[in-house]
């Protein structure tokens, strides 16, 4: 090993677009890109006003504190408070530039070189990536056909090396939406343990269920729980940086020195819009999560299509559908024959699992805030026309 | 150590924040903040335009290439082309959220657990602290009355485990502007030894020299330097966070893995103002540079108020002048006393040695960016009428 990053492999998202190069796609049949988690709109133009306007004051364009603008970490407090049933107070909310870095500075605040972290399968790939770059082994935890960990059998993988289980719910990229019970049973193994549970919530935004999704806030902060949110999705701020860590003070400090480093503070200008968004656009954003919530069920209307061509939706949530294909093909080289053949570029399972994990070869993400419903349609229809020799079935074997 | 961050100590510039607090400042003594170096101004009113323009292309508000907008990083290509006289490709930039995280990847790129980086001291203290959190050892590398490291003393201090030297000109926290021979002796000595030279050039336009400061990059890029920049002194843009890396393109290759995981990218409006400014804002820049260069002047022309009390200056230049102060006391404990008693907030020489260096205690950084001609004859002002004790002049030991 001659360097952290010789640890791990490139990014999957720029990957997936060098697989664009070369190719051309005919007027009748665009692109339909489902490969990246974000929304293609601008912000609405009322925040684009209140962004704007914010230029005029000078403060926008200075240096802020470390861990964030005072008044957007008293705003996210209040909202969580609401949201989830227990206090949450300014001092346990720390802003960063995005989710990625917040997963990546409570990773650096929590462990070292050798420790281990328990992520389920699929995971997402950049949590993977930043574990390897930072000489922690990320220690895969199997999930069942509903693609729910279970912790139990987290139990089993805990070693004193352990240092936290970190979850995504909704999950990227299974879009399952954990169940509050299954959450509640990793606290209580993470408390038993002495683990931090690193609960990334960039997606909550867009859960199907109404009210908290989970009591894990119930009883306040304390020294077991981190939650991470992102801005970006529910305010369409993709472009300006902006997400969030939920913990106790002691977390933060440490946070502080890694954010200070990477840094120096998350763009201003995206802190205030995520602050407007706050106080103003919780109507707008709830129209945004009903817009998701009809495109996901256009992905299930749709599934018959694809099931009858032997395709099977593993999870569908909030940005995501996770599918199995039928196809004696690795989800790999699909992926690349879908760019030229359909005109659709989405991520194979194989960037989501360790590598050698047979499973990911079979599946798919398409990440689908990005096409209505009549995109969907479409591209469902292009994934029915796509033709491979079939794998023979499982329990064929 | 419990966890990589355990390794190193909290933000500096956040903790000089809190020596604020419950001090009051009477209107006749207002605070003179030179403890971060970062312009007060906001960007000139063409820039901030060019921004609000920026927000009604809905890019700006969308994900980028992690490795930076390719029109940004072109044109940063022509001006270090036209500026150093080797040839840069778009290809050989990279940009970063800020140039402390230009500095963070290449660390990640370099180096893993156990290696050993020369920092000449006094060092910044962020790049300290990366280092620290990186499992990487900081050599330091001692400098003499003028704060210019030399070549051969660092091949002394080359082991088995040296990846690289990082070096900043013009130098924070010294001022001190490197020798063309300097850099020179230190690329032979990379290139020799397989070490890259990292250069960090965050201040570079404000060196006093005309012209190109050292002929480094005369061969084209290599696989020794790395240089680093940052937009946010230039064109004031402290809080839209842009820095750059250019290097060879296996080492961007690699930084881009880091990138993706802490960043995704760079905030989309800052690197579009930067390349405003690059196409735009050279004369703009140029008076900016005059202006540093006249409160530089300021600050030699009032030194013999503060020589006379047993004050030194060890270096000037860039945004900083760092003193030699003369009392018996620690330089920790004069930067708060000198809040409370003279309405200064300035850095400690501590801040910039390491732990236990005995130099650190005499010594004070001061950020004169912020601070005009007139501030700066109160500053010093305020520091001539300040008293302790004397120390004993080193040559009396």
């Amino acid at each position: 090993m001659t360097s952290r990053t010789a640890t791990t492999f490139a990014p999957p998202v720029m990957e997936a677009r060098r697989w664009l190069e070369g190719v051309t796609f005919p007027p009748e049949r665009p692109l339909l890109n489902v490969s990246q988690a974000a929304p293609v709109d601008p912000p609405p133009p009322e925040l684009r006003a209140a962004m704007a306007e914010a230029l005029n004051d000078p403060a926008t364009h200075l240096y802020g504190p470390v861990l964030g603008h005072p008044e957007l970490r008293a705003a996210l407090a209040e909202t969580f408070t609401a949201g989830y049933g227990g206090t949450v107070a300014a001092e346990n909310v720390a802003i960063t530039a995005g989710c990625n870095q917040a997963f990546a500075a409570v990773v650096a605040a929590n462990c070292t070189e050798g420790d281990e972290v328990l992520l389920p399968v699929p995971w997402y790939f950049n949590h993977k990536m930043w574990l390897d770059m930072s000489g922690v082994r990320a220690v895969p935890l199997g999930t069942g056909a509903d693609l729910v960990p279970d912790a139990e059998a987290a139990r089993a993988l805990v070693t004193p090396r352990t240092r936290a289980i970190a979850l995504v719910s909704p999950n990227n990229p299974g879009g399952v939406e954990y169940p509050a019970a299954t959450l509640a049973a990793f606290r209580d193994l993470a408390r038993e343990t002495g683990l931090r549970l690193i609960v990334d919530e960039t997606y909550r935004d867009f859960d199907s269920r109404d009210g908290a999704p989970h009591d894990l806030l119930a009883g306040g902060v304390d020294e077991t729980l981190v939650q991470l949110y992102s801005f970006s999705k529910a305010y369409r701020l993709t472009g300006h940086r902006v997400g969030a860590i939920v913990a106790d003070t002691r977390l933060l400090a440490e946070a502080e020195k890694f954010l200070d480093t990477v840094a120096i503070c998350a763009p201003q200008l995206g802190q205030l819009a995520a602050l407007h968004g706050l106080r103003h656009l919780g109507p707008w954003v709830a129209g945004e999560r009903t817009e998701i919530l009809t495109r996901r069920a256009a992905i299930e209307a749709q599934m018959p299509v694809l099931e009858a061509r032997g395709w099977r939706l593993m999870g569908v949530g909030a940005y995501f559908a996770y599918l199995a294909h039928p196809f004696d093909i690795a989800s790999d080289a699909l992926a690349r024959d879908l760019v030229r053949e359909a005109g659709v570029l989405l991520l194979p399972g194989t960037m989501f699992r360790p590598e050698g994990d047979p499973a990911g070869a079979r599946e798919v993400r398409i990440a689908f805030a990005n096409v209505d419903a009549d995109q969907i349609a479409t591209l469902f229809a292009r994934l029915a026309a796509f033709e491979r020799p079939l794998a023979s079935p499982p329990d064929s074997h």
